[in-house]
């Protein structure tokens, strides 16, 4: 029992990557809960809510069922040490450091969630239009849920640029597939795209422009 | 890739239906979303929930996926015209405009979206009454996230004639049906009765008893 | 048309305990409904929403569809008679016996639903640690549903022992099935230990580290 929980090697890069993407996002929901002063569990629900959410709901809209954290123990696992290494952290630790590190991980999820819907639309024989917009599904909606538990008004519908950071990805991912570039560094490519978006507009308080 | 963003002709009365439905629903998230005062991007991802919130959660739940707007691009271009033109609209109307168009073209998706619930429930082979339920589902579902989204209390649960008005069309349709009536007519039967109760309601200002 | 609305005799244990965890967890959202005086169909919706909310995101996520309410009737008419039970019950009955009513309702639920959705993660083959996690998802979904729509912080995420009580429940119930038991005592048992645990814990006011 032990042995299956964990898979073989060696992994593909999207497994990875969804590994990746599921952790960064568990610790950004453990350090929200941490935030609110939440007990063990509380924390443990909105991690894994948050780590499997957006990929739950992309699965399930495609057909792509037991959804992907049920055929490896591996997702659960990692978010419980996510948890546990969160929840021991010290206390010591600044507030700012907590709000920098919890926007840096969300932006690292949304990144690499991005890839791997947009991958997994395709894979389904889907239009590239929609394999876009499934990859802004599978990276917006772990941290709406994230926030709607919290009780916040979702970051997707502030002034953020943050769907829009995700779409921009997915349309990179598209152009670069279709400009016959090697799987791997359409992945990079995404990726950096969509952190490098949330980071800049950021850091220099870059907004859409409001109706 | 262009040419296969429009289906073939001729067009089905029910797909046509779900257009309808899905764009009146999306105008209404957009305009829920211009009175919240959100950016372009808040405005589209509001609509598009409210558009496409009850029939995925129809499609997930019978399983039949992927799910609809997945496997015709359409869905999501007619959901950005639909944003485009509410954001551009002027800044004139009145807001009352707004308000009473957001019950409108609610009433109009409540109405259109149950005749496809309770049609798609009879097409999987679900008994009837299930079907009247698969109905008001598919109806309430994407305006029920529009006003969690906003953090209002959702229209469904406020004292307003809402779930009744798509069960009491769900029952028409059923009793049309077992009448031996043609299906379009079926249809218009049912659309009209859920539109004319929400209405009526609305403008004589009638409800359920409170408990 | 009629007879089709009762399933065949005999019914199995499994089928028994679904329809009395769908009924208890109705009662419950029906008892917040009232709690908020809500009509009489906000009091259904919510009733509904918390009696198969469970079940469905947990049949959804495996696969299992028309998910489990959708292949019976009987599991929408007992939530509608269970509704109009809650309705007529006399308003002289004391809030704190609404309050009392609404734990122990929710502990059954809670208790069955562990047991069926770790029932069936195994049926679907998944690994027993998943199996767990799917009967504290399937436990715990209708309450946080129920809860978000009253606009109130889901129990599950306050300091109560809630998840906690679901995960240990599922962890009997695999013990229990290693060691050997027969299938109804291993359901028996995990029933009992998860309303023991969320009645002791209420009881004697006790809660898991805060961080």
């Amino acid at each position: 029992m032990i042995a299956s929980l964990i898979p073989e090697f060696p992994w593909s890069f999207l497994f990875i990557q969804d590994l990746i993407g599921t952790v960064v996002f568990a610790i950004s929901g453990a350090i929200a809960a941490r935030q609110h002063r939440m007990d063990i569990f509380g924390m443990f629900v909105l991690a894994f809510v948050t780590g499997v959410g957006g990929g739950t709901l992309r699965d399930v809209m495609i057909g792509s069922t037991p959804v992907f954290w049920m055929k490896q123990p591996i997702y659960v696992l990692m978010i419980s040490v996510a948890v546990v290494i969160v929840a021991l952290a010290k206390n010591a630790i600044d507030k700012a450091y907590w709000k920098t590190g919890l926007l840096i991980f969300d932006a690292i999820g949304l990144g690499v969630f991005t890839v791997i819907g947009v991958q997994k639309g395709l894979d389904f024989g889907l239009h590239p239009l929609i394999s876009i917009a499934l990859g802004g599904v599978t990276g917006c909606f772990g941290g709406l849920i994230r926030d709607i538990l919290r009780n916040e008004v979702p970051i997707i519908l502030q002034r953020e640029v943050y769907v829009t950071a995700s779409l921009v990805g997915g349309i990179i991912f598209i152009l670069f597939r279709e400009a016959g570039f090697e799987s791997n560094w359409i992945d990079v490519a995404t990726v950096s795209t969509v952190i490098a978006i949330r980071m800049l507009t950021i850091r220099f308080n870059l907004h859409l422009p409001k109706i």
